[in-house]
C-alpha cells in the first residue's frame, strides 16, 4: 500500500470511531503517528522500556548545579532501589526501568537494572577544553545503538540523570538552535540568580572555546556529555528500527536534537512528552517545530515525564484498536446519516 | 492538628523526597490538594468511579446540535457494551463505569452498570419554557446524592451523554459569570457556521424568556436539563464526604459551577482534569479561578477527559506514598547538606 493511501485507511478508522471527528484531540493525533510508525492501521505498543542515561561533568565543578557531584550516583542507587519519582512511575505503569552508566564518577557493583557503559569516570570541562574526545564521543554513540539492539519492545522512554547536565543541554541548543545563550540557560535544579548568572558565564567561556567547530557531532563531543551523546546512538538506532522514542525534557531534547541534525527524519518518530519548566526548553521545542503532550510544570528529568506522558500513548492506541464505529455499534453518525 | 499544621506537614513531605523543591510542578499541587482534602499525610486514591450522566433536551429539536437526538440512547448503549471512548478508557485504567438515565428519551431494559434514576423523558425546550419544573430539578438533585451515598471509593470521575447539551450548559455559563452568551455558545459535536448561529438565536431567546430569574437553582431548573441537576446534587454529595471530585469537559462544568455558586467550598474538592477544545470551557475555568490539568484538543465528553487524567492523580499519591527521602536513600540534599 503507498504511504498516502495507508495514511487514509488510518484517518478513515480513526473518523469512523463512535465520536465526533476530532473530539479525542491530541489523542488522535498520536494514533496517526504511531499507526504511520508501524506501518498499519492497528499498531501496537509494546513492552516499553525507561532507559535512564546517567553520567558526570566536569564542568559541574564550576558551579553550575545546586546539588553536589555525589548526587549522581546516590541517584542511581536510589532508582535501582526503587526510591526515586522515575522508579514509583514506571511501577505504576509497568514501565521496564534500566538505568545505564554512561560516565558516572563512580565505579557500580553490577545489579539488576544497571548497564554499565561507560566512556569516562565524569567528562571533561568544556569551558577549558572538549568534554569528550572524539572516539570517547564515537564509543558512547556505539554503546547507545549497541543498548537498543538489545533492548525487547517498540518503545524508547528516554531518562537521564546527571549533576550539571542542563550545561550540556543549554550550551548544545545555543549552537544548534543559534538563538542567544541567555535564551538557552535554565536554574536547573534551582540556583538563585547569583548561580544562574555564575553559570551564564562558565557557559558564555564555553561556547567561545569552541567557536569553530560545527558539525552535530563535533559539537557534541565537545559540548555535550556521555548519556547525551549514549541517548544521541539510541535514539537514532531507535529510528531506525521505527521504535517509538518518547522524549522527557530539557537534556533528553538536547540529545534528539542532535539525532534531528544527523538525521531529520528521527523527529516523526518522536513524541514530546512535556514542556519542562526549565528555562529554554519550551524555545527550543518551537525552534524544533514540535508541540509537547503535556504542560505540568516539570523539571525533574529522570524520564519522569515521559513516564507520566506513557498511559496516553496507551490510551491513543486502544481507542484505535477497541472503540466501536459507527456502523459496528449502530449509532447514527451527524445529520443522522 | 490545626489545619496549618497539617498543611505544613503535608509540605514538608513532599519537600524532602529525592527531587529538586518543586520539581514534580502540578503534580505536587494535587498531591497537597488530595492530602489537605483526606486530611492525612498519606492520602490515599480509592475504587474511582466514573459516572456518565445521560439525558435528552428539548431545546435539541431546534437545531443545536450536529447528531439526531436519538444518538443519546445508542452512546448509552455503545458505553454499556464497552465500545465507547470511556469505555476504553475505564478499561484501561481499572475504573469502575456507571451509566446514569436521568432523563434519556428511551426506555432502557435494566442491565449491569445502568442505574436508571430518570425525572423526565428529555427536558423541555428552554426557549420556551423551564426545561425542568422545578420539583423534577430537586428530584434530580436528590438522585444524584442518593447516587453517591451508595457508591464505593473516595474518587468521583465525572462523564456526561447527551445530544444538544452544550446548550444549556452555555445558557448556566451566561448566566453564572455575566459574560455575553457568543463567549459561551460554541460549535459542540461540530455545527458549522450556519448550525452556530442558529444555535446562538436559540439561546438568545432562552436567556431573554428567563432573564427574571436568578438564583442557581432555579436557573438549574429553567436553562438546564436533568444530567446536569443529578451531576450537580452528586458533586455536592461528593464534596460533603470529602471525595476528590475530577470535572471533565464543559458540561461537568456546568454542575460544578451551580454547585460551586450554592457551596463555595466545592471547588478544592474539585480537580479540572482539562480544558475542552468547546468554545467558552477555557473562559469559564478562568473565571472559576481554577487551571485545567491537561490540554488535549479534546471535546468529547463522557468523562474521557477526567479518565485521561486518572493517572496523573495516581501518580501524584504514589510519588507521596512511595519515593525516598533524602535521609531514608542516603542522597545528599541541595548544597550538600
Amino acid at each position: 500500500m503507498s504511504s498516502t493511501a495507508l495514511r487514509a485507511r488510518i484517518q478513515h478508522r480513526i473518523d469512523t470511531k463512535t465520536k465526533p471527528q476530532g473530539a479525542l484531540g491530541r489523542l488522535e493525533e498520536i494514533a496517526l503517528q504511531i499507526a504511520l510508525l508501524q506501518q498499519t492501521e492497528e499498531p501496537r505498543l509494546k513492552a516499553p522500556q525507561i532507559v535512564v542515561f546517567a553520567a558526570d561533568h566536569g564542568i559541574a565543578t564550576q558551579g553550575v548545579s545546586a546539588y553536589p557531584q555525589e548526587v549522581t550516583a546516590q541517584m542511581v542507587l536510589n532508582m535501582l532501589a526503587g526510591g526515586a519519582a522515575v522508579s514509583v512511575l514506571a511501577r505504576q505503569h509497568g514501565l521496564a526501568l534500566t538505568v545505564v552508566d554512561c560516565g558516572v564518577k563512580h565505579d557500580f557493583m553490577p545489579q539488576p537494572g544497571l548497564h554499565i557503559a561507560k566512556t569516562c569516570h565524569g567528562s571533561e570541562d568544556s569551558s577549558s577544553g572538549p568534554a569528550l574526545s572524539a572516539s570517547q564521543c564515537a564509543a558512547a554513540l556505539a554503546h547507545g545503538e549497541d543498548l537498543l539492539r538489545g533492548l525487547p519492545g517498540n518503545v524508547l522512554l528516554l531518562g537521564e540523570m546527571g549533576i550539571g547536565n542542563t550545561s550540556p543541554a543549554a550550551l548544545l541548543m545555543a549552537r544548534l538552535t543559534g538563538l542567544p545563550l541567555t535564551d538557552c540557560v535554565g536554574r536547573g535544579t534551582g540556583l538563585d540568580d547569583e548561580g544562574l548568572a555564575r553559570k551564564t558565564a562558565v557557559l558564555s567561556r564555553a561556547l567561545e572555546r569552541h567557536a569553530r567547530l560545527s558539525h552535530p557531532l563535533e559539537l557534541l563531543a565537545a559540548l555535550g556529555g556521555p548519556e547525551i551523546a549514549t541517548m544521541t546512538g539510541a535514539v537514532l538506532q531507535a529510528a531506525r528500527e521505527r521504535r517509538l522514542t518518547v522524549v522527557d525534557g530539557f537534556i533528553t531534547t538536547a540529545a534528539v536534537a542532535v539525532a534531528a541534525a544527523l538525521e531529520p527524519a528521527v523527529l516523526e518518530r518522536c513524541i514530546f512528552a512535556h514542556g519542562s519548566a526549565e528555562n529554554g526548553h519550551s524555545r527550543w521545542l518551537q525552534a524544533l517545530g514540535v508541540r509537547p503532550l503535556l504542560d505540568l510544570d516539570l523539571r525533574l528529568g529522570e524520564g519522569s515525564g515521559a513516564a507520566l506522558a506513557w498511559p496516553l500513548l496507551k490510551s491513543a492506541e486502544l481507542f484505535l484498536a477497541e472503540m466501536a464505529s459507527f456502523a459496528s455499534a449502530g449509532v447514527s453518525d451527524r445529520d443522522g446519516t
